[in-house]
């Protein structure tokens, strides 16, 4: 229905000219701009820019672009990436034994919210096997804990290249990744592949237990953190956040019976977000285009 | 501290290359892009375009800015309009009895938050005049009734243009505007200059009383909503809502009370936005760069 | 895990020592009071009460319980219902063709968010028969139209009763309910029995279409209402309402989109707070004790 | 207009009886019950109790009231207050150099939102001393800092006792308040006496400079917390938290700026929940009737 688009992100060094460079670069080759985003944060003298505009009438052919974004890219000093609004990537969600956040991705899937595939699933237990299996995905059974830790994830690695994933999602996953891992699949640069679903408003209860915690403490709000994994536990660039309000006569089960709420809504549309290509990095944290 | 802005809105019939044209214009003439925004409306193939960049080394002085932008509007068949980040332009408030959101806007303009001035408050009531006047404003108490509506109004069109005021806010002002004075003081083009708060989350309990509806609704949640005025009550293009929660043991006193901040917030909002040219008008509805 | 309890719910005139008499029957039988919730309306006088104890030493063998509780209702002039924690009471689910709340209700019912079973679902389209097979309930495809109303709404009644339903959720079923069928499901008494999701936050947008007269009016935030049914159009008791922001850069698809997740959150929550029995209703609006 | 009612606050242990026995003993005295609010914390083994009945035709003089109480408290070996609505607290407060909560609780208290009187204001700097004055309370300019900590407490005591003060609020008074204070003014017992406003959602950012570090964090949504003060800092009962979003677009003095409003919410909020006797305080933690 809605025409393609192409989109390009571009990351560099701030200086004049750059909104004019970039239109004009796509307006010079008859491009339409249907969305054009940018930000610069003065601190770091960085500027970053999402230019999405309409394939139809572009003069370039979609396989010039990319070269074509590099050039400039490296005229600038800065990092790129082009991409097209009809793609559907190939993404990995990665489970434990809870079903929630994984069923509400599929859902969102299906009804085309989240332009991506699925073509594999990982868990470290079985029991959602037949939930991928039923969407179509091939499901990993890798079992995992410290002793084994190493040859899982090479395991992991093995998968996700056959697949050709291009991102991560951990719905729950309850496992630390490794920073070997991480450097294998998701390389430092502007361009994150991993997103994670923490249960708490970070940095509120970082680490484990965090609705547990929030009773203890008498919180009057929790709430959930879609973020992109770093190195470090828990302190990826943040996303989306969304809350929702407790009470004194909310028990544990009832934290985490609401929080299921608020963790479908953060993942989904932290992952919203990245597949729209509405969300960049920089410094540690991120802009948000919408 | 921060270094002054010039601000362009345009608004003119969609094609391509504008955004090019647009930050073409002001790089080159040296100006450096701070923020720039822009939205197509497919449907009425429209373009709204806001750009903002430092004044500092621009190669056209102030005063040569806004016949160069009406230049260029006219060559693209639009409207425009230019300001300065460090421009605080004359604002009356038109007050009855209540004085929430009236202090509430001499409070953020004092902190800084609204860059206006108020050098003029009208109202039908005799209540507020101290205020207005220990905020250094002149106090025009014109009494007002269906009677005496139009030297009421001719009197007030007075005083605006007396002042030179830029903007109107009602306040809890509880009298609706001939079309005759709209006429007047705010002519149609794409830049409105009434703002309005209605207390409740328009198009619900549009008119008189929305409290008390509420309450006799048994609704969940009240609102309200900052607009601009226009012919048709409460019809107006709307800037900012915002809602609050209420339950069964709310009263309607209840459902006042909570409902005096959600006034304050959208009506401070709106004005805010207005006050930072992010909002622009077209089709009856709003586009808000922020 | 949880103890099972009794809930006495109860509605009748205000008069001086209600709250005493309630809880001095629950005490008087040896019960140990877990929750309990009381509202007077004063400008109708009449009393609402919401009393929750543990069954384990209670001096009344559960069969007891409603007839007790019946003569004191008649004492006290008013309307009374029993229930009981560890009950899930019978539901139908009537759907048209979209899935998003249907899957919804589904996935909390078999998470035990929901303390119900759904034995029956009923549809004028095919298309979710498969669903409803999968989670062991009968898929009864009533085409129903105009015409076939009267016959349609016979064949409804005649399913409900064989399935002894007690509750019937309309989640998107698109269809209104004629109120010859209200009166033979839910006659008039204190206890409503049917609920249905509207797609804007009531009284906005009443009837058809909601999401496309939001955008035409450009609101700023848009809303889902789960209510109670009656004989009048979306003006029934309202039980939950939630709101998302929306942006000038939405389309009425997303609004579409958004409008899903607030629609499956404010029917999650009217149909939870219906099974806990924590929603009172008295003169056309709801009480909502938690 | 309301007629004026009496307050009861209990917290006993937990035991079969305790909702008859507390509001027979209301009714007994021929007490009209408006609101009855109980709770049970099953792990402590603790019952909370707020009845608020008619002073209008009860059996017992105001004055004979609490010894009454006391009486009942003993019995439950628990403690008890008792408060009458009509009633206007003597209520000091502390602030340094910011005015907008300050300026946002005595707008509160003129408007009859929050019942209390200021006859004190206490700041170790001088630049609020006029708003005090014009409100009609003392100023108290006692410079504070670590070598005079102990005789500026002992000042402040001495105006606390003056004044009869009954409750404490640090509206932004940015100063730690020591150990022995808290000792002196607000002895450990079931009913606090001070509360504090900290402008982030607590536990994220406790300490110094919240938003500052809540914008290197990326956060994507800061916060304000109400809460009662005790000896470990920022970790007393939390009595009400608001929250409002953020962008990238957002600078640290954004988010000052936001914080504001969030920060007037939820100490207003916390304030009033005090002052109308709706929050109780058991495991550091509270509940809060409403």
């Amino acid at each position: 229905m809605t025409a393609a688009t192409a989109i390009l992100q571009m990351i560099c060094p701030d200086q004049p000219g750059l909104v004019r460079e970039l239109s004009g670069w796509v307006a010079g080759n008859g491009g339409n701009i249907v969305h054009a985003d940018h930000h610069s944060d003065q601190g770091a003298g960085l500027f970053l820019s999402r230019i999405e505009w309409q394939l139809e009438g572009f003069g370039l052919p979609r396989e010039a672009i990319a070269p074509a974004a590099a050039s400039l890219a490296e005229r600038l000093g800065g990092e790129q990436r082009v991409t097209f609004s009809d793609q559907r990537p190939p993404v990995a969600i990665f489970v434990s034994k809870q079903d929630h956040c994984f069923l509400d991705l599929l859902w969102r899937m299906r009804t085309g919210e989240l332009p991506m595939r699925v073509p594999l699933v990982v868990s470290n237990h079985p029991d959602l096997g037949s939930i991928a299996e039923e969407f179509g995905a091939q499901f990993a059974h890798v079992p995992i804990n410290n002793a084994n830790r190493q040859e899982a994830e090479a395991r992991h690695l093995e998968l996700l290249k056959e697949h050709g994933i291009e991102l991560v999602i951990l719905a729950k996953y309850m496992q630390v990744l490794t920073p070997a891992f991480l450097a294998a699949f998701d390389p430092p640069d502007a361009f994150h592949r991993v997103i994670n679903i923490h249960h708490s408003f970070l940095p509120a209860f970082m680490g484990a237990q965090p609705y547990h915690r929030a009773w203890e403490r008498g919180v009057k709000l929790i709430g959930a953190t879609g973020h992109y994994v770093t190195d470090e536990l828990d302190a990826g660039p943040i996303i989306a956040q969304s809350t929702v309000n407790v009470s004194h006569r909310d028990e544990v089960e009832d934290l985490i019976r609401k929080g299921r709420d608020t963790e479908r809504l953060a993942l989904a549309r932290a992952v919203r977000l990245h597949l729209k290509r509405q969300v960049m990095v920089y410094r540690g944290r991120t802009a948000v285009f919408e």
